[in-house]
């Protein structure tokens, strides 16, 4: 109350403002268009735009000032950043909010891993608000570290910082009426339910958006596209590190549907965002492929706000958070300035000194193995042909190869003349002892071992390597980091990205990361990898949810029937 | 729970749909065009779009089809009918919600007033939302039937059919901080404030919107209007019957901002509702004007659900209300059938046989007046210029005019040779015996006396005449009606119109208000009344929040000085 009257003050001209911004370029995302005014801003959010004058002035000289940029869809752990570093590197390229899917912490850490999530979210120059993991796990096809009942996420979505239920990737459980997805709708209530139906067309679509989803970020095409903004699912247009489908999609965009249009991230891996920006990058894109650049602006402002029911920012309007870029050049947009709250918090590409960026939270290990030994990953040899998955190349669908095995002293071997190398998960939530054993080829590995803690979406240990002692190697070295990558050869470490929160992200800065990260995937190349970064095509080996073999601490999963099947096919 | 999995399984195609409306032309204000599909409805929900069948289905023969009409700002009490007869009149018209501000019923009647209202909006095929009034009384210059303080509004506002604050016109108290104004805004918390802020710019406007106002209907030019939409305010472009501005601000409308305009009706009168119409009136005109169909629509539906944050209609999709209306000429759009909550309600410009329309809900009489007699309206001469209040034509404002005074007998008379008017409003609350005169110029009566119930925005009794007897007289007639409309000469009843409800609604249906109201102005006329419609005229006489001269129950009212002030200038 207090707050109001000095905000009311200060905007009819009898209180000073905080802070004055003369000579901005507005984009009002409100009216459509730009306009010269100053911006006068008291106790964090804009009291008045017009002609403004107070103590502490700041002239921007005629640069562009835009609503602070909303990611609509993120999942933070996909970045290997932990949220305060996360914050660190993309509030300088303008990103003021995002709303993250804590997805993958929480099939590691439960609702404790969202927690932490929140913990940290606190303190930083970012609003991060969540939406609560709709599946955990994804399938029970594999081992999680927890499984988010209804019941669990009821009490997450009281939470200020949780909005809604994260994207239900369960769309046949949707479409079929299952009782504990739809128990998951039930609890979100009137909130936002985040969409995940990639293809999905027709009356399933229906079924799907009747049951209350409200968004999908899986379109790859405008047709698909057109019929869920049709049956009123805003789309999401995802430009992600893996898949990229804005300018597939943007041809969608009409002035007369923009308003259910959002540009999300989705997920994005640290030299992406090292090198080519957050939101900002996606504006860019879009606004270099023809799109209008306040139609761009608003689609990752006040659209995004609106689904998410943020009445308090994604536009600059009296009352409203001051949450700001400046930039120069409308069809080049590079935030100059940050604005957070009304302070500046963020200029040239970095946060200020003094900016808090994070607090001590304490998190316990999540790598959980029990002893094992190269007898584990032991293959005895049998009759048949042996199932392989088969890498695609920039793709996370993987084909089903039927190969003779190369069988050596009574084992099948990884036989790297025809690349194929053995392949297994360790299940590391439970110390259970489990591990599943397989072959892949599209690796290209020649020597040594390749392992991860980050595997979709349990998260268990997943190694690939050219022979058993490498591979243990491997493993022995990312549990010995508390979670991580690592690359192993003669049984030494080569290289190595630690992973210490929850195994999927480190608390270094992204510059560290991205160069730890560049020098392990270096020596990969070195061993023999032939993919772009085998430690991405690893992480998604584990995922039984894309067609059409995939690997778990349980088995190979045949993911069309939805079943393990063996390894050997007679 | 259970409906929601029924209509998942219709939307699959699983389960028979109750109705299914076939070959409609789709109006799909969510993705901008028309396209051709049925549409599945299943417990008063869409169920799916696509091809459809069932048991029970409609063929439209290409029909266009769109989602019901919103409107977003009406004081039902303007139409002189009750709530189940507005229903009726208006939902033919193919308007299926409104969102009503019963300020003038609150100030009769306060919260008892607001809660009647409530109670009649049941049972009729319109979805009838309220705002809690935020202005009751307008004034402390008058004597108003009831008083709204920030305290009476908080349970209002906790009643699900009560979705924000109503139009605050006090906008100076706001700009300044007033804490009853400010106590109220509080009370309304995050839910949507409409404004009303008729010419307000610059800081002032700025203050009035930084604390925390949503919209404005009372824009008369696009600069005014453009400043307001660019500050943050949904522009709500107003056709009313007295005030006309969709003309005016259409050029304000770009693809850009449509979404943040809204039409509305503010008031509509029983010859307009008759002979016009509602929403669609409003549609017609913006179209025929030169506006895109579709935006058209948009701002009669989904722009008008977004802003009250109505998620459940405002479009035609899987999970909303199926609140439809089906018409042949997008350019001209006439419904040929509504649907409310799946259900076929009204054809070809009338509400179908069966369709409940009102139930009875008691309300106590209010018009509690004072034995008074001719002597009350005595006006002893007195030296100086006489302060009239001067008409002027299709306006609510007024003038200040300077008159010699006709004297008779020790007395100032009504001097219809100069069409000088007695004026007097007599306050029917408390039966304190107050009455207020004075004298009007304009009105052109030359005999007898017209008396109104409906006096904004207090609702005392006005009546104006060119004798105290006939003055008298029609004061009597409106009261034995228990309020009403009432012309009276030679101390007899010529022609009324009875509103026993708070003295502003009929229990008539539209038909026999807008014949009875006819007939009423006819014989005004015949008595020489020069206005076309004498007590609209009438009823803003009381009103003294509009400049420049007003009469209440506690005298003449200068109100830009906004006090009282003497009927003799010396």
């Amino acid at each position: 109350m207090t707050v109001r009257k000095d905000l009311i003050r200060v905007a009819r001209g009898d209180g000073p403002a905080d802070l004055v911004l003369k000579n901005a370029r507005l984009v009002n995302v409100l009216s459509g268009e730009v306009h010269d005014t100053d911006v006068a801003i008291a106790g964090g959010a804009v009291a008045g735009l017009g002609r403004y004058s107070g103590p502490h002035e700041l002239d921007l000289q005629g640069l562009y000032l835009a609503p602070g940029l909303i990611d609509g869809h993120v999942h933070i752990e996909s970045t290997l950043l932990s949220v305060p570093e996360f914050a660190r590197a993309v509030v300088p390229r303008g990103t003021t909010t995002v709303v993250a899917d804590p997805h993958e912490i929480a099939n590691v850490l439960g609702l404790e891993g969202v927690r932490y999530m929140l913990e940290t979210s606190k303190h930083n120059p970012l609003s991060v608000f969540f939406m609560a993991p709709s599946c955990v796990p994804a399938t029970s096809l594999e081992t999680a570290g927890s499984r988010l009942s209804a019941e669990d996420i009821l009490p997450l979505l009281s939470d200020k910082w949780v909005l809604g239920l994260a994207e239900v990737m369960n769309y046949p459980g949707v479409v079929h009426g299952d009782a504990d997805v739809l128990a998951k709708i039930e609890a979100a209530g009137r909130r936002p339910i985040d969409g995940h139906a990639p293809g999905l067309g027709d009356r399933d679509l229906n079924a799907y958006v009747a049951a209350g989803i409200g968004s999908d970020h899986e379109c790859t095409n405008v047709a698909e596209a057109r019929e869920k903004l049709r049956l009123g699912l805003r789309i999401m247009i995802r430009e992600a590190s893996t898949a990229h489908n804005l300018r597939d999609l943007l041809p969608l965009v009409t002035p007369g549907n923009a308003r259910r249009c959002l540009l999300v991230t989705d997920d994005r891996h640290p030299a992406d965002l090292q090198q080519e920006g957050h939101m900002d990058h996606l504006l860019r894109l879009a606004i270099a492929s023809g799109l209008d650049p306040i139609t761009a602006l608003q689609m990752v402002t006040i659209n995004t706000a609106e689904y998410f029911g943020l009445h308090d920012r994604g536009a600059i309007a009296p009352g409203l958070r001051a949450d700001l870029i400046a930039f120069a050049d409308l069809h080049d947009i590079r935030p100059e300035m940050v604005f957070r709250g009304g302070s500046l918090v963020a200029r040239e590409g970095a946060v200020l000194p003094g900016v808090p960026c994070g607090a001590n939270v304490p998190l316990r290990g999540t790598v959980n193995v029990a002893p094992h030994d190269p007898y584990a990953y032991r293959v005895p040899a049998s009759s048949g042909r042996l199932r392989v998955i088969g890498l695609v190349p920039d793709q996370i669908v993987t084909e089903q190869l039927l190969l003779e095995p190369k069988v050596m002293g009574g084992e099948v071997v990884a036989d790297v003349e025809r690349d194929v190398l053995k392949l297994a998960v360790v299940e590391r939530h439970l110390a259970s002892g489990r591990v599943g054993v397989g072959f892949v080829r599209g690796l290209g590995l020649r020597r040594g071992a390749l392992a991860s803690t980050v595997a979709h979406d349990s998260h268990n240990i997943i190694v690939a390597g050219a022979d058993d002692a490498d591979m243990l190697a491997a493993v022995e070295a990312v549990c010995r980091m508390g979670g991580g990558l690592a690359a192993v050869a003669g049984a030494e470490l080569l290289a190595a990205v630690p992973l210490p929160i929850a195994g999927l992200m480190s608390p270094q800065p992204l510059d560290a990361v991205a160069r730890q990260l560049h020098a392990l995937i270096g020596v990969a190349h070195d061993l023999g990898a032939s993919v772009a970064d085998p430690f991405m095509a690893l992480s998604f080996l584990a995922l039984p949810v894309i067609p059409a073999l995939k690997l778990t601490d349980r088995g190979l999963v045949d993911v069309q029937r939805f079943k393990h099947v063996s390894l050997f096919v007679h």
